[in-house]
């Protein structure tokens, strides 16, 4: 197998980002991140439409290709997005409201319709697919929890919740922001939702399935990609700025990568089953080598 | 004199969000509102990008064709947008947080977006046309704050800060939501930025000055009428679902309303001072003629 990391920097336009886990150079610490505005203008020039994929052949697929058992195991990577979009559109509005500058508040403003867009996204799939017999967006995410690891609440709802909440109560309080920052970017975004994003999509391309899916599945990832080259630089400007802020982030990322770790792993995988043609520990170093590299062109790591 | 309110709606684009201001119909509460998922995808259709607006001619005007007097005019209605823009971008934050449904959420997700991207052009056209001396976006903010009304400070800072400060601490405070939004959609969005944006667009029309920034700023406006659409639509549904709602709209607009009439006055017009063409009087007319027609659509005002 050759490396997915290498593999995936193909994409210009998830390299136009300047996420470094998409760059060979970060192994070696030399990575140029863009800055906030530059980030700015690349979502402008990155925008697109939920409204205009077309489901149809997805519709097929899942309903008449795809097994029923297949089917209850897509569920568990769907559904996880689904909800992690619903739950960080509402979760970065006080990270936004906290930022220390308005070129971050700026940027910040355009991943929070980034995120409603995935919300959007994930709806209409399911609505146009006929995924669950739900029949509005209410409904879908109510039905979507039940196929959820347990871990991924302790994940959302109380590691990035409690210190929202407390940020929505002290925007100035910018050590907390530097935690909530750390896990929404580095973890949800950087650890999780891209390595997801990654064997999901190649899984569909080789199977030939969903391709409406996975239209829309790359355009969140190259959004996915442009947010944590955005977190990138955040904590790398903080870890700088203070020594406080840089124990944070290190303190939030041994509390909380071993629980995203878990939800890597569906409640009901049973050691050696294959996950999308990969066992659970290529998936894993796949996310692991992603997060070293950032942490590099952070400054927290040394380079090799 | 033409009615403005009605010679503005033949903007297809404008009118494609239902706001009530810009139908006829609305005096006579005939109106059709656009459903919260159809206002998102307008958003996506209604797409644009600062990087792509040419000042290059607005910088000759600017300097060449406008004298210092009309400048340090002019520089009233730019500032309290530039500021307006970059405080309501922070305090939707909140508001978008306690939505209480995921369909409003997703809207108000793009408003946000909106928000910040109208800070962006404001700062681009400060920086290429030469506005100020200052050299960055947060620079240019603070020397801004010498040309704004002080009442502008009592309507964001005080009126509408303390009511999203209160949602940011307790977002299942849907009572505040209600007075927020009043505030935000009706008075500052409804009838102060596009009362602004009416007499300014066709005051550089008029004039044939600052193309590029009538090309923005009108996109602006687009933008806009798509949020009051949303705030109209919210308040009919509030004012619908519970009496203490419809209360606390009338309350807020009659506390608010009267320090919004104050700011569409600069702190230096002296009486008979004709206003980019019109008087005072006809400003403030056609501000409370848009407001009258949502009022109307919520369902606050008796169809006469």
């Amino acid at each position: 197998m050759s490396d997915p990391v290498i593999r995936r920097t193909t994409r210009e336009d998830f390299v136009a980002s300047s996420d470094p886990a998409l760059q060979e150079a970060a192994d070696r610490g030399d990575v140029n991140l863009l800055s906030y505005r530059e980030l700015y203008h690349l979502w402008e020039r990155q925008q697109w439409s939920v409204q205009d994929i077309d489901f149809s052949q997805d519709r097929i697929d899942w309903n008449e290709r795809i097994s029923p058992e297949e089917r209850f195991q897509r569920m568990y990577g769907l559904s996880s997005f689904f909800l992690g979009e619903q739950r960080v559109t509402a979760e970065l509005a006080p990270i936004m409201r906290a930022a220390p500058s308005e070129d971050m508040r700026i940027f910040l403003s355009t991943q929070i319709a980034d995120e409603g867009r995935h919300v959007a996204f994930f709806d209409r799939f399911y609505h146009e697919v006929g995924v669950l017999e739900a029949d509005d967006l209410q409904e879908r995410l109510a039905e979507s929890e039940n196929h959820v690891n347990p871990k991924f609440r302790e994940l959302f709802d109380e590691m990035l919740h409690e210190r929202v909440d407390r940020l929505a109560r002290e925007p100035e309080d910018l050590e907390t922001m530097v935690e909530a920052v750390t896990i929404y970017h580095m973890v949800l975004e950087g650890m999780l939702a891209l390595t997801g994003q990654h064997f999901i999509i190649e899984y569909n391309e080789q199977q030939g399935t969903l391709p409406g899916f996975v239209e829309g599945f790359s355009n969140v990832a190259r959004d996915e990609h442009r947010h944590v080259a955005f977190g990138s630089r955040f904590l790398r400007e903080m870890a700088e700025r203070d020594e406080r802020y840089r124990t944070a982030i290190t303190r939030t990322l041994e509390l909380v990568a071993p629980i995203a770790e878990d939800v890597l792993r569906p409640h009901w995988y049973e050691e050696g089953m294959p996950l999308f043609g990969y066992s659970i520990s290529e998936v894993r170093a796949f996310a692991l080598k992603a997060l070293e590299r950032r942490l590099k062109a952070i400054g927290l790591v040394a380079v090799g």
